[in-house]
């Protein structure tokens, strides 16, 4: 999947993917008000608007990107009928052929971490059947239990040729509490990181591992020492765009053969109508917006890895 | 929802949790039987066979104990239908007076941890209208992104009166690969363990806070500093029984009170009829077995902490 990810890359030319979080706030009054209409102001008048909203975005933005970043927290939410959304965007965006990020940010002890393994990246077994549940190509995971929780999930991606994002450094602005704690002078996320890159060398795709790692593009002086301490590992880079991130701030997040990194932007695309520099194209054109913003952010990044 | 917990614990004089994490093979071939042939070998036979499962077991063990911890793993690897019995089984619980505690293990960056609080724990706004999704009373959630993961979840607690269980330090054989790192020559989960006191201060029940922590009872000797660290902590211990934690293990997770700490057992309980000790009872009696399990645990911890 790997692979895929960045043969999907070099195509577009897009190290970019695109979070498909929608908050209800997101959504214009013209989806919601129909969604309403048909189902009520209930969960799943909630869900119809998140999937006439999120189909409506991959329409307009497919051809140019490699990859969508669902968010599940922004389904599970709305509880049975959010995951049905869910659930129903990966599948859209598969049949589209693009790359499935889900951003679940997992974790639990061993035989926990391979039901939720399972459930999003393999098949279930039930007596002499198998089902895929969520089947996502990428799962973010959460690293804190340390390897036994994470290795379940690599079992099942070189079963399933699947991956993953493991969390090392996170965008938000108390990532630190923990993170940058030092152990013998040196950040608790690079001993992470080390840990991704040994993950990552049991499981090689042509270039790159299929375990990857999430590193916030808010910080890039500790995105370019990461990059250095695992150097065959695909780095996912949230925090572009709405939480600060510009393209000159990621261009060490860059391997020199242009690869290495893909950049999520989340409400800065899905909600671009709503910033001054979209809005005319209105509410009702939202969908045109995001494809515009996609567009401004492929040039912004790739403009910065050329001039670098 | 502290306040109810510790009621709910001094009633039943059991400072215990069963853990709903029904694996297919914990459940007898009888009720999967029963429900291949209504469903079929699908997701949905699944779902139906741990729903039988699951309420054989509150029907036989829920006047004993204060409350239940359902996995959500074990129910998410069944997709939609899996999580449809994970709902179902947590309202069937709360209807029983048992506090639910959802272990969920979850924890994002601001917006998203406040989802999955909402999703969770209170209630999300569609239009003028509010809706619980899931509806747990506790739920655990991950430290590694720092405060502003975890302050949602707090927000939302206070608001309904919910309560958390913080990842401090867990009970797998590699829980120390990160959480043990030394910190100016102090481990990292000590770190985390003042900062769930510190969280907890904020919102506090009578005598506990709302705000509680996980430490695996294979820890024994870790317990005991933790127990110093947060003293109006409520500690939720994994890791009893068949992960090897014993009763006289327990004593120090708990406070002079005899309160401070309830205990986990999962597969100890809801599997005891594939044990040696509990094989008499057969599997057509799987929920007496049981039952007989859960009497033996409160009798080995209430045991242990009489004679310490």
């Amino acid at each position: 999947m790997i692979n895929k990810l960045i043969s999907n890359i070099q195509k577009t030319k897009a190290p970019v993917v695109v979070g498909l979080d929608p908050m209800l706030g997101y959504i214009p009054e013209h989806i919601k008000q129909k969604a309403f209409k048909e189902f009520g102001e209930t969960l799943e008048g909630a869900a119809e608007a998140i999937w006439q909203f999120n189909k409506e975005i991959v329409d307009h933005t497919w051809d140019l990107i490699p990859a969508v970043k669902p968010q599940i927290a922004m389904y599970e939410q709305f509880g049975i009928e959010g995951l049905k959304v869910y659930k129903r965007t990966i599948d859209y965006c598969r049949e589209k052929g693009l790359v499935v990020i889900g951003d679940i940010k997992r974790g639990d002890i061993g035989s926990t971490s391979a039901a939720y393994a399972v459930g999003h990246l393999g098949k279930v077994q039930v007596g002499s059947k198998s089902y895929a549940a969520f089947d996502e190509d990428f799962a973010t995971v959460n690293p804190y239990l340390g390897s036994d929780g994470v290795n379940p999930f690599i079992d099942v991606c070189k079963d399933e040729k699947k991956g993953l994002f493991i969390l090392v450094k996170t965008s938000n602005p108390s990532s630190g509490e923990f993170q940058d704690q030092l152990v013998d002078g040196r950040p608790l996320y690079e001993l992470v990181g080390e840990k991704v890159a040994e993950w990552g060398e049991a499981c090689m795709g042509d270039n790159y591992s299929y375990v990857g790692a999430v590193v916030g593009a808010t910080y890039p002086e500790m995105g370019k020492v990461l990059r250095r301490i695992m150097p065959k590992t695909y780095i996912l880079v949230p925090g572009y765009g709405a939480q600060g991130g510009q393209g000159k701030d990621l261009v060490h997040f860059f391997n020199e053969d242009g690869l290495g990194a893909i950049v999520n932007s989340s409400r800065g695309i899905i909600a671009a109508y709503k910033q001054e520099k979209y809005a005319a194209f209105g509410a009702e054109h939202f969908a045109e917006a995001s494809r515009a913003a996609v567009e401004d952010m492929v040039k912004d990044i790739n403009g910065a890895l050329e001039s670098r």
